[in-house]
């Protein structure tokens, strides 16, 4: 048995999670990022005692534990170099936690956790996996011949921060054109209230109205609606997501790609335009092809890949 | 000891490779691409015995032997899937040649065996190293985490095949903009020739008159001798190259990135202005950073790295 946690900028989630990946039980506490790093390790490690209790056995019958976290992660030595959600700098995120429960801590960045969950149980048994998640920014998590993609320095696998657009809109990272800002929730948002100021009569303004504020289903509601304007902003949001995904065959020929984010709760809707997108642009059509599917696993992804992690 | 077979379109170099990467002796035969297959078996085999003859040994105390190949791999079996230069169709180059040799012999790919040999002589001990051929077209070799990406069908690495304009360019592969398509020598050439129109007083007319041709080399000798419009092409063109690299890091995060390729002859000429586009577009300022090299061993590469894939 293993502990996942989930450390979240609101929440710290965490779950007890057996060998093979399931979680036998769950709690989770609010993270209250502001407080001294020192204060939120506590609390995880009384989260780690609760998740004992809870299931009958004691602590020091978990084999390890597993933290997923934002930020730069040295993975190596468990240590956070840098986090701007959580405020650590060189923080030994590992050794604190490992101090206060006896237990061996591994550490890991929140995305890489999300992708070895989700590995779990839509890996096919492969070594080739990527996740990539559509949210606020696009996260990935990569695993190449059964390694996590890292790299020497521990901060590898930032697929979202690779071109789509040669000098296109600017990215939070310095760059500009990334494909984060075009595939990313945030980019849909900027490309649906495009769309709507030149389409004042399109039925995501009635939408956006409705819900009080422009979200990145107005554009994918209105679509369904058969809203012309909103079927262009779904149209070109999926080439965007799809032409970073065949960049990502292209280099690791991956068996499975899955797609993650709320998002990818819009199911075939998003899933079948992509697929064939993909299909037409591939220029490997005599070997195995790449498998693209939707995420399961939502948010249990983080607490069940650090748990995986920490194995 | 073992064996490299550089598996070429015109020839097939092969070198006696000592266990730590150095030829001891080399020889080579034409291909004659048109022959039937089992004849440049034949002559590969027939290769191995000279070597072996020349060092003064018997080919049967060599270890293995390697054989980079063009065209599609799949390396766990030593069949060459699909090769356009060598007619060679699901073709168990493997199993052919140890038949004829007695030697255990394994297959991958030119450009992934171009990279194990820089790997030897470049990569610093590192799990992570990335060679970029500028050529004929851009290849690329990505060993991660100490493994050769290669993906779970055997055809990934291929980092050229990536977008870097959204629908910019037509590539070969079939898709728009890719990196290729901006910053392989074809590229260059043809933006070369582009800014020739409509800069009939550049340099670069004089020079490709005089060379008979338009070459990759006509805008960096035109920008040299101060040619504003070769400064241009140059410029663009280093930053397409960059760009690219850019995204490899964020990928890959690599210790060590060789550009390889006759472009690469240019050295620091070439090196500077990519490294401080890099410098700028990078991200991850507080952690340890990719170093950028020029390649060493140029048409050895293949050879050594064929071997060191055997080993």
């Amino acid at each position: 048995m293993y502990i996942g946690i989930d450390l979240g900028g609101t929440n710290i989630a965490a779950g007890l999670v057996s060998d093979d990946g399931k979680i036998l039980v769950q709690d989770s506490t609010p993270t209250l990022s502001e407080r001294p790093i020192g204060e939120i390790v506590k609390d995880m490690a009384m989260l780690c005692e609760r998740l004992a209790q809870k299931h009958g056995i004691s602590l020091s019958e978990v084999t390890a534990i597993g933290i997923g976290s934002p930020g730069s992660i040295d993975f190596e030595n468990g240590i956070v170099a840098y986090s701007n959600n959580l405020k650590m700098n060189n923080f030994p995120l590992a050794e604190e936690l490992s101090k206060l429960t006896g237990l061996t801590v591994k550490v890991d960045n929140d995305a890489n956790c999300a992708a070895m969950g989700e590995y779990t149980v839509s890996g096919n048994g492969s070594k080739d996996f990527i996740l990539v998640t559509l949210g606020t920014g696009v996260g990935s998590g990569i695993i190449s011949h059964g390694n996590m993609v890292r790299g020497f320095n521990g901060a590898g696998g930032e697929a979202g921060h690779t071109s789509l657009v040669f000098n296109g809109e600017p990215c939070n990272c310095g760059r500009n054109g990334c494909w984060e800002a075009y595939a990313s929730v945030t980019a849909l948002i900027r490309q649906t209230e495009r769309a709507m100021k030149e389409n004042p009569d399109s039925l995501m303004n009635e939408y956006a109205q409705k819900e009080g504020k422009v979200s990145g289903r107005t554009a994918f509601d209105a679509a369904k609606a058969g809203d012309s304007a909103a079927l262009e902003v779904v149209k070109h949001y999926e080439e965007y997501v799809a032409e970073g995904i065949v960049n990502l065959i292209n280099i690791f020929q991956p068996a499975v790609v899955a797609i993650g984010g709320g998002i990818s709760r819009e199911g075939d809707y998003l899933l079948n335009p992509i697929k064939e997108y993909i299909g037409s642009k591939n220029y490997n059509k005599n070997l195995a092809q790449t498998q693209i599917v939707t995420a399961k696993l939502f948010n249990d992804a983080g607490i069940i890949g650090a748990a995986m992690i920490a194995k």
